[in-house]
Protein backbone atom coordinates (compact mmCIF):
# COMPACT_ATOMS: atom_id res chain seq x y z
CA UNK A 1 0.00 0.00 0.00
CA UNK A 2 1.22 3.49 -1.07
CA UNK A 3 0.75 6.40 1.41
CA UNK A 4 1.33 10.35 1.42
CA UNK A 5 3.78 10.80 4.39
CA UNK A 6 5.49 13.59 5.48
CA UNK A 7 9.46 11.62 5.25
CA UNK A 8 10.59 14.36 7.89
CA UNK A 9 7.90 14.11 10.32
CA UNK A 10 6.48 10.76 9.59
CA UNK A 11 2.98 11.91 9.56
CA UNK A 12 0.11 10.91 7.92
CA UNK A 13 -0.45 13.93 5.31
CA UNK A 14 -4.37 12.88 4.93
CA UNK A 15 -4.94 12.77 8.89
CA UNK A 16 -2.97 15.70 9.76
CA UNK A 17 -5.08 17.45 6.65
CA UNK A 18 -9.05 16.86 8.36
CA UNK A 19 -7.71 18.07 11.35
CA UNK A 20 -6.09 21.54 9.83
CA UNK A 21 -9.39 21.48 7.39
CA UNK A 22 -11.58 21.13 11.16
CA UNK A 23 -9.63 24.19 12.24
CA UNK A 24 -10.13 26.18 8.92
CA UNK A 25 -13.77 26.06 8.85
CA UNK A 26 -14.02 27.30 12.92
CA UNK A 27 -11.52 29.81 11.63
CA UNK A 28 -14.10 31.32 9.26
CA UNK A 29 -17.00 30.57 11.36
CA UNK A 30 -15.37 32.54 14.04
CA UNK A 31 -15.05 35.12 11.15
CA UNK A 32 -18.73 34.87 9.88
CA UNK A 33 -17.62 33.64 6.62
CA UNK A 34 -18.58 30.51 4.62
CA UNK A 35 -16.52 28.65 1.95
CA UNK A 36 -16.97 26.54 -0.58
CA UNK A 37 -14.36 24.23 -2.45
CA UNK A 38 -14.94 24.06 -6.25
CA UNK A 39 -13.42 21.16 -7.89
CA UNK A 40 -13.46 20.37 -11.22
CA UNK A 41 -11.27 18.70 -14.01
CA UNK A 42 -9.19 21.48 -16.08
CA UNK A 43 -11.04 23.91 -18.02
CA UNK A 44 -14.27 22.97 -16.99
CA UNK A 45 -15.32 26.29 -16.25
CA UNK A 46 -14.66 26.54 -12.78
CA UNK A 47 -13.58 30.31 -12.68
CA UNK A 48 -16.47 31.65 -14.73
CA UNK A 49 -19.02 30.11 -12.35
CA UNK A 50 -17.14 31.83 -9.09
CA UNK A 51 -17.22 35.11 -11.35
CA UNK A 52 -21.14 34.90 -12.73
CA UNK A 53 -21.34 33.48 -8.93
CA UNK A 54 -19.64 36.89 -7.27
CA UNK A 55 -21.35 39.55 -9.95
CA UNK A 56 -24.26 37.98 -8.70
CA UNK A 57 -23.86 38.06 -5.14
CA UNK A 58 -22.32 41.60 -5.16
CA UNK A 59 -25.93 42.48 -6.65
CA UNK A 60 -27.72 41.19 -3.60
CA UNK A 61 -25.10 42.79 -0.85
CA UNK A 62 -23.25 39.76 -0.26
CA UNK A 63 -19.42 40.18 -0.28
CA UNK A 64 -17.53 37.34 -1.56
CA UNK A 65 -13.29 36.56 -1.69
CA UNK A 66 -11.82 33.57 -3.36
CA UNK A 67 -8.31 31.75 -2.95
CA UNK A 68 -7.59 30.18 -6.06
CA UNK A 69 -5.06 27.06 -6.71
CA UNK A 70 -2.98 26.09 -9.77
CA UNK A 71 -0.13 24.28 -11.12
CA UNK A 72 1.47 27.48 -12.29
CA UNK A 73 0.53 31.02 -13.71
CA UNK A 74 -1.85 33.67 -12.40
CA UNK A 75 -4.36 33.91 -14.97
CA UNK A 76 -8.02 33.17 -12.72
CA UNK A 77 -6.13 34.92 -10.35
CA UNK A 78 -6.16 37.99 -12.59
CA UNK A 79 -9.84 37.25 -14.19
CA UNK A 80 -11.49 36.87 -10.34
CA UNK A 81 -9.28 40.37 -8.82
CA UNK A 82 -11.31 41.93 -11.93
CA UNK A 83 -14.10 41.71 -10.04
CA UNK A 84 -13.01 43.72 -7.65
CA UNK A 85 -13.04 41.11 -4.73
CA UNK A 86 -10.12 40.20 -2.05
CA UNK A 87 -7.96 36.72 -4.01
CA UNK A 88 -4.77 34.54 -2.72
CA UNK A 89 -3.19 32.70 -5.62
CA UNK A 90 -1.74 29.48 -4.76
CA UNK A 91 0.73 28.10 -7.10
CA UNK A 92 1.09 24.16 -6.36
CA UNK A 93 3.93 23.73 -8.35
CA UNK A 94 4.02 19.67 -8.71
CA UNK A 95 1.21 18.76 -6.37
CA UNK A 96 -2.23 17.97 -7.67
CA UNK A 97 -4.70 19.72 -4.98
CA UNK A 98 -4.80 22.10 -2.79
CA UNK A 99 -4.41 21.35 0.61
CA UNK A 100 -5.70 22.71 3.95
CA UNK A 101 -2.71 23.85 5.21
CA UNK A 102 -2.05 25.74 1.76
CA UNK A 103 -5.47 26.91 2.85
CA UNK A 104 -4.86 27.64 6.06
CA UNK A 105 -1.48 30.22 5.16
CA UNK A 106 -4.08 31.71 2.65
CA UNK A 107 -6.74 32.60 4.88
CA UNK A 108 -4.07 33.96 7.62
CA UNK A 109 -3.24 36.68 4.26
CA UNK A 110 -6.60 37.37 2.64
CA UNK A 111 -8.47 40.26 3.80
CA UNK A 112 -12.13 38.61 4.87
CA UNK A 113 -13.18 42.09 6.36
CA UNK A 114 -17.04 41.56 6.11
CA UNK A 115 -17.00 38.98 3.62
CA UNK A 116 -19.92 36.58 3.16
CA UNK A 117 -18.81 33.86 0.99
CA UNK A 118 -14.98 32.57 0.21
CA UNK A 119 -14.64 30.39 -2.84
CA UNK A 120 -11.95 27.87 -2.61
CA UNK A 121 -11.04 26.98 -6.45
CA UNK A 122 -8.75 23.78 -6.27
CA UNK A 123 -6.33 22.65 -8.85
CA UNK A 124 -8.16 21.28 -11.90
CA UNK A 125 -8.32 17.83 -11.65
CA UNK A 126 -10.89 14.74 -10.78
CA UNK A 127 -8.67 12.64 -8.66
CA UNK A 128 -6.87 13.99 -5.79
CA UNK A 129 -8.69 16.53 -4.58
CA UNK A 130 -11.56 13.92 -3.14
CA UNK A 131 -9.25 13.34 -0.14
CA UNK A 132 -8.50 16.96 0.51
CA UNK A 133 -10.80 18.38 2.59
CA UNK A 134 -10.12 22.38 2.94
CA UNK A 135 -12.36 23.00 5.46
CA UNK A 136 -15.36 24.61 3.27
CA UNK A 137 -19.19 23.97 4.24
CA UNK A 138 -19.88 22.81 0.65
CA UNK A 139 -18.34 21.42 -2.15
CA UNK A 140 -19.03 21.42 -5.90
CA UNK A 141 -17.43 19.56 -9.09
CA UNK A 142 -17.64 21.23 -11.83
CA UNK A 143 -17.72 18.85 -15.33
CA UNK A 144 -18.66 20.45 -18.66
CA UNK A 145 -20.22 18.82 -21.33
CA UNK A 146 -17.63 19.09 -23.85
CA UNK A 147 -15.64 16.28 -21.84
CA UNK A 148 -17.98 13.94 -23.26
CA UNK A 149 -20.88 11.57 -21.49
CA UNK A 150 -19.13 9.35 -19.60
CA UNK A 151 -17.15 11.79 -17.09
CA UNK A 152 -19.47 10.98 -13.93
CA UNK A 153 -19.50 7.06 -14.11
CA UNK A 154 -15.65 8.00 -14.47
CA UNK A 155 -15.40 9.70 -11.63
CA UNK A 156 -17.57 7.60 -8.98
CA UNK A 157 -15.07 8.43 -6.09
CA UNK A 158 -15.34 12.24 -6.13
CA UNK A 159 -18.67 12.47 -7.60
CA UNK A 160 -19.42 10.57 -4.57
CA UNK A 161 -18.65 12.95 -1.74
CA UNK A 162 -19.76 16.30 -2.96
CA UNK A 163 -22.70 18.30 -2.21
CA UNK A 164 -23.95 19.63 -5.88
CA UNK A 165 -22.72 18.15 -9.62
CA UNK A 166 -22.40 21.18 -11.73
CA UNK A 167 -22.51 20.17 -15.86
CA UNK A 168 -21.65 23.20 -17.45
CA UNK A 169 -21.13 24.43 -20.77
CA UNK A 170 -25.02 23.25 -22.22
CA UNK A 171 -24.50 25.22 -24.71
CA UNK A 172 -22.14 23.59 -26.50
CA UNK A 173 -24.05 20.10 -26.20
CA UNK A 174 -25.66 20.48 -29.39
CA UNK A 175 -22.28 20.78 -31.14
CA UNK A 176 -20.08 17.96 -29.05
CA UNK A 177 -23.57 15.73 -29.60
CA UNK A 178 -23.41 15.11 -25.87
CA UNK A 179 -26.87 14.32 -23.78
CA UNK A 180 -26.88 15.83 -20.78
CA UNK A 181 -29.66 13.32 -19.57
CA UNK A 182 -26.88 10.90 -19.52
CA UNK A 183 -24.68 13.10 -17.31
CA UNK A 184 -27.80 14.04 -14.76
CA UNK A 185 -29.12 10.81 -14.95
CA UNK A 186 -25.56 9.57 -13.88
CA UNK A 187 -25.12 11.86 -11.79
CA UNK A 188 -28.40 10.67 -9.88
CA UNK A 189 -26.89 7.43 -9.52
CA UNK A 190 -23.32 8.04 -8.15
CA UNK A 191 -24.85 10.59 -5.29
CA UNK A 192 -28.72 10.15 -5.31
CA UNK A 193 -28.12 13.13 -2.25
CA UNK A 194 -26.12 15.88 -4.23
CA UNK A 195 -28.03 18.48 -6.44
CA UNK A 196 -27.32 17.95 -10.14
CA UNK A 197 -27.61 21.56 -11.70
CA UNK A 198 -26.82 22.58 -15.75
CA UNK A 199 -25.41 25.44 -16.23
CA UNK A 200 -23.94 27.67 -19.03
CA UNK A 201 -21.46 30.07 -17.32
CA UNK A 202 -20.87 32.04 -20.37
CA UNK A 203 -24.04 33.44 -21.23
CA UNK A 204 -25.20 33.45 -17.35
CA UNK A 205 -27.53 30.37 -17.66
CA UNK A 206 -28.06 28.14 -14.54
CA UNK A 207 -25.76 30.82 -11.99
CA UNK A 208 -28.81 31.55 -9.89
CA UNK A 209 -29.84 27.74 -9.46
CA UNK A 210 -26.64 27.08 -8.36
CA UNK A 211 -26.27 29.75 -5.89
CA UNK A 212 -29.58 28.48 -4.67
CA UNK A 213 -27.95 24.95 -4.29
CA UNK A 214 -24.92 25.91 -2.71
CA UNK A 215 -26.90 27.96 -0.06
CA UNK A 216 -26.17 31.40 -0.88
CA UNK A 217 -29.65 32.51 -1.63
CA UNK B 1 9.23 18.19 2.32
CA UNK B 2 6.55 15.30 1.07
CA UNK B 3 7.28 11.90 -0.83
CA UNK B 4 5.05 9.30 -2.00
CA UNK B 5 6.53 5.84 -0.19
CA UNK B 6 5.78 2.14 0.07
CA UNK B 7 4.97 2.67 3.36
CA UNK B 8 5.53 -1.74 3.82
CA UNK B 9 8.81 -1.81 1.67
CA UNK B 10 10.36 2.18 2.99
CA UNK B 11 11.33 2.34 -0.89
CA UNK B 12 11.19 5.71 -2.79
CA UNK B 13 8.48 5.23 -5.32
CA UNK B 14 9.86 7.41 -7.91
CA UNK B 15 13.13 5.77 -8.07
CA UNK B 16 11.24 2.06 -8.46
CA UNK B 17 9.29 3.24 -11.23
CA UNK B 18 12.01 4.65 -13.46
CA UNK B 19 13.70 1.40 -13.08
CA UNK B 20 10.40 -0.41 -14.08
CA UNK B 21 9.97 1.66 -17.01
CA UNK B 22 13.35 0.78 -18.27
CA UNK B 23 12.63 -2.68 -17.51
CA UNK B 24 9.05 -2.42 -19.48
CA UNK B 25 10.93 -0.52 -22.76
CA UNK B 26 13.82 -3.29 -23.14
CA UNK B 27 10.87 -6.04 -22.79
CA UNK B 28 8.73 -4.18 -25.27
CA UNK B 29 11.73 -3.54 -27.83
CA UNK B 30 12.63 -7.68 -27.71
CA UNK B 31 8.73 -7.83 -28.70
CA UNK B 32 9.55 -5.60 -31.44
CA UNK B 33 6.94 -3.13 -30.19
CA UNK B 34 6.93 0.71 -30.06
CA UNK B 35 5.56 2.43 -27.16
CA UNK B 36 3.62 5.42 -26.52
CA UNK B 37 2.07 7.69 -23.60
CA UNK B 38 -1.00 9.07 -24.41
CA UNK B 39 -1.46 11.99 -21.47
CA UNK B 40 -4.09 14.82 -21.31
CA UNK B 41 -6.76 16.03 -19.09
CA UNK B 42 -9.97 14.01 -18.78
CA UNK B 43 -12.50 14.58 -22.19
CA UNK B 44 -9.02 16.24 -24.31
CA UNK B 45 -9.97 13.41 -26.66
CA UNK B 46 -7.44 11.26 -26.06
CA UNK B 47 -9.31 7.94 -26.71
CA UNK B 48 -10.49 9.37 -30.61
CA UNK B 49 -7.02 9.90 -31.25
CA UNK B 50 -5.97 6.80 -30.27
CA UNK B 51 -9.23 5.43 -32.23
CA UNK B 52 -7.85 7.44 -35.42
CA UNK B 53 -4.60 6.47 -35.73
CA UNK B 54 -5.25 2.28 -34.90
CA UNK B 55 -8.00 2.63 -37.87
CA UNK B 56 -4.65 5.05 -40.05
CA UNK B 57 -1.82 2.59 -39.35
CA UNK B 58 -4.15 -0.81 -40.24
CA UNK B 59 -4.80 1.00 -43.57
CA UNK B 60 -0.69 0.84 -43.41
CA UNK B 61 -0.78 -2.92 -42.62
CA UNK B 62 0.69 -1.90 -39.44
CA UNK B 63 -0.84 -3.42 -35.70
CA UNK B 64 -1.68 -1.60 -32.88
CA UNK B 65 -2.95 -2.70 -29.53
CA UNK B 66 -3.88 -0.65 -26.05
CA UNK B 67 -3.70 -0.44 -22.48
CA UNK B 68 -6.04 2.35 -21.37
CA UNK B 69 -6.33 3.99 -17.83
CA UNK B 70 -8.95 4.88 -16.12
CA UNK B 71 -9.74 5.62 -12.11
CA UNK B 72 -13.33 3.60 -12.83
CA UNK B 73 -15.26 2.08 -15.48
CA UNK B 74 -14.46 0.56 -19.13
CA UNK B 75 -15.62 3.33 -21.30
CA UNK B 76 -12.33 3.67 -23.23
CA UNK B 77 -11.29 -0.01 -23.17
CA UNK B 78 -15.21 -0.91 -24.91
CA UNK B 79 -14.12 1.90 -27.84
CA UNK B 80 -10.87 0.55 -28.39
CA UNK B 81 -11.74 -2.98 -28.31
CA UNK B 82 -14.30 -2.19 -31.38
CA UNK B 83 -11.27 -1.54 -33.19
CA UNK B 84 -10.57 -5.31 -33.14
CA UNK B 85 -7.00 -4.72 -31.62
CA UNK B 86 -5.71 -6.04 -28.02
CA UNK B 87 -6.58 -4.10 -25.45
CA UNK B 88 -6.04 -4.02 -21.60
CA UNK B 89 -8.44 -1.68 -18.77
CA UNK B 90 -6.53 -1.10 -15.92
CA UNK B 91 -8.85 0.50 -13.08
CA UNK B 92 -6.55 3.07 -11.14
CA UNK B 93 -8.89 3.78 -8.10
CA UNK B 94 -8.00 6.22 -6.25
CA UNK B 95 -4.72 6.66 -7.99
CA UNK B 96 -4.32 9.66 -10.44
CA UNK B 97 -1.86 8.31 -12.90
CA UNK B 98 -0.53 5.00 -14.42
CA UNK B 99 2.60 3.79 -13.00
CA UNK B 100 5.25 1.46 -14.63
CA UNK B 101 4.28 -1.75 -12.28
CA UNK B 102 0.89 -1.23 -13.91
CA UNK B 103 2.14 -1.40 -16.92
CA UNK B 104 4.67 -4.20 -16.36
CA UNK B 105 1.29 -6.44 -15.20
CA UNK B 106 -0.39 -5.32 -18.30
CA UNK B 107 2.54 -6.05 -21.04
CA UNK B 108 2.64 -9.41 -19.26
CA UNK B 109 -1.54 -9.98 -19.85
CA UNK B 110 -1.71 -8.37 -23.43
CA UNK B 111 -1.26 -10.54 -26.28
CA UNK B 112 1.57 -8.93 -28.65
CA UNK B 113 2.05 -11.36 -31.31
CA UNK B 114 2.79 -9.01 -34.51
CA UNK B 115 1.88 -5.71 -32.66
CA UNK B 116 4.41 -2.55 -34.00
CA UNK B 117 2.79 -0.21 -31.61
CA UNK B 118 1.62 -0.28 -27.99
CA UNK B 119 -0.74 2.92 -26.88
CA UNK B 120 -1.16 3.71 -23.36
CA UNK B 121 -3.44 6.13 -22.57
CA UNK B 122 -2.43 7.39 -18.98
CA UNK B 123 -5.53 8.53 -16.66
CA UNK B 124 -6.86 12.52 -17.41
CA UNK B 125 -4.81 14.59 -15.60
CA UNK B 126 -2.08 17.19 -16.20
CA UNK B 127 -0.03 17.22 -13.09
CA UNK B 128 0.29 13.53 -12.02
CA UNK B 129 1.46 11.42 -14.34
CA UNK B 130 4.30 13.67 -15.18
CA UNK B 131 6.58 11.82 -12.91
CA UNK B 132 5.68 8.32 -13.77
CA UNK B 133 7.68 7.16 -16.53
CA UNK B 134 6.04 4.28 -18.21
CA UNK B 135 8.34 2.72 -20.82
CA UNK B 136 7.14 4.36 -23.78
CA UNK B 137 9.04 5.77 -26.14
CA UNK B 138 7.45 8.81 -26.60
CA UNK B 139 5.39 10.90 -24.87
CA UNK B 140 2.27 13.15 -25.88
CA UNK B 141 -0.41 15.73 -24.28
CA UNK B 142 -3.41 16.50 -25.38
CA UNK B 143 -5.33 19.55 -24.66
CA UNK B 144 -9.02 20.36 -26.14
CA UNK B 145 -9.33 23.88 -27.27
CA UNK B 146 -12.62 23.85 -24.89
CA UNK B 147 -10.68 23.94 -22.07
CA UNK B 148 -9.59 27.36 -22.80
CA UNK B 149 -6.99 29.16 -24.36
CA UNK B 150 -4.35 29.22 -20.73
CA UNK B 151 -4.11 25.11 -20.84
CA UNK B 152 -0.69 25.08 -22.31
CA UNK B 153 0.77 27.76 -19.79
CA UNK B 154 -1.30 26.79 -16.74
CA UNK B 155 1.02 23.13 -17.08
CA UNK B 156 4.71 23.85 -18.08
CA UNK B 157 6.36 21.30 -16.24
CA UNK B 158 3.86 18.12 -17.83
CA UNK B 159 4.35 20.30 -21.31
CA UNK B 160 8.16 20.72 -20.54
CA UNK B 161 8.49 16.76 -21.23
CA UNK B 162 6.69 15.91 -24.07
CA UNK B 163 7.24 15.15 -27.58
CA UNK B 164 4.38 16.15 -29.05
CA UNK B 165 1.38 18.94 -27.86
CA UNK B 166 -1.59 18.15 -29.36
CA UNK B 167 -4.50 20.78 -29.57
CA UNK B 168 -7.49 18.66 -30.35
CA UNK B 169 -10.84 19.62 -30.96
CA UNK B 170 -10.24 22.25 -33.35
CA UNK B 171 -13.63 22.36 -35.17
CA UNK B 172 -15.07 23.75 -31.73
CA UNK B 173 -12.25 27.06 -31.12
CA UNK B 174 -14.80 29.10 -33.08
CA UNK B 175 -17.48 28.29 -30.66
CA UNK B 176 -15.71 28.32 -27.51
CA UNK B 177 -13.83 32.19 -28.41
CA UNK B 178 -10.55 30.32 -28.66
CA UNK B 179 -7.43 31.76 -30.21
CA UNK B 180 -5.16 28.36 -31.22
CA UNK B 181 -2.66 31.05 -31.97
CA UNK B 182 -2.29 31.77 -28.56
CA UNK B 183 -2.39 28.08 -27.25
CA UNK B 184 0.31 27.26 -29.86
CA UNK B 185 3.00 30.08 -29.42
CA UNK B 186 2.61 29.35 -25.59
CA UNK B 187 3.51 25.31 -26.59
CA UNK B 188 6.47 26.99 -28.31
CA UNK B 189 7.33 28.67 -25.48
CA UNK B 190 7.38 26.47 -22.88
CA UNK B 191 8.36 23.42 -25.14
CA UNK B 192 10.50 24.57 -28.12
CA UNK B 193 11.49 20.62 -29.33
CA UNK B 194 8.27 19.08 -28.91
CA UNK B 195 6.35 19.27 -32.50
CA UNK B 196 2.63 20.60 -32.13
CA UNK B 197 0.07 19.19 -33.78
CA UNK B 198 -4.14 20.86 -34.58
CA UNK B 199 -6.66 17.95 -34.44
CA UNK B 200 -10.07 17.52 -34.86
CA UNK B 201 -10.23 13.58 -33.70
CA UNK B 202 -14.22 13.52 -34.49
CA UNK B 203 -13.58 14.83 -38.20
CA UNK B 204 -10.56 13.25 -38.83
CA UNK B 205 -8.49 16.27 -39.52
CA UNK B 206 -4.48 15.87 -38.53
CA UNK B 207 -4.25 12.52 -37.92
CA UNK B 208 -1.96 11.69 -40.18
CA UNK B 209 0.24 14.82 -39.09
CA UNK B 210 0.08 13.19 -35.67
CA UNK B 211 1.33 9.83 -36.69
CA UNK B 212 4.15 11.40 -38.39
CA UNK B 213 5.31 13.78 -35.69
CA UNK B 214 5.27 10.21 -33.24
CA UNK B 215 7.90 8.41 -35.89
CA UNK B 216 4.74 6.27 -37.14
CA UNK B 217 4.50 6.73 -40.50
Amino acid sequence: MHKIVDVELGTDILSANEAIARDNREILRQKGVRAFDMLGGIGSGKTLLIEAIVDLLAGKGKKCAAIVGDVAGDDDYRRLKAHGISVININTGKECHLDAHMVEHAIEDLNLEGVDYLFIENVGNLVCPADFPLGSEKRAVVISVTEGDDMIRKHPILMGMVDVIVVNKIDLAEYVEVDTRILVNDANKVNPNAKVILTDAKHGRGIEELAHALGLL
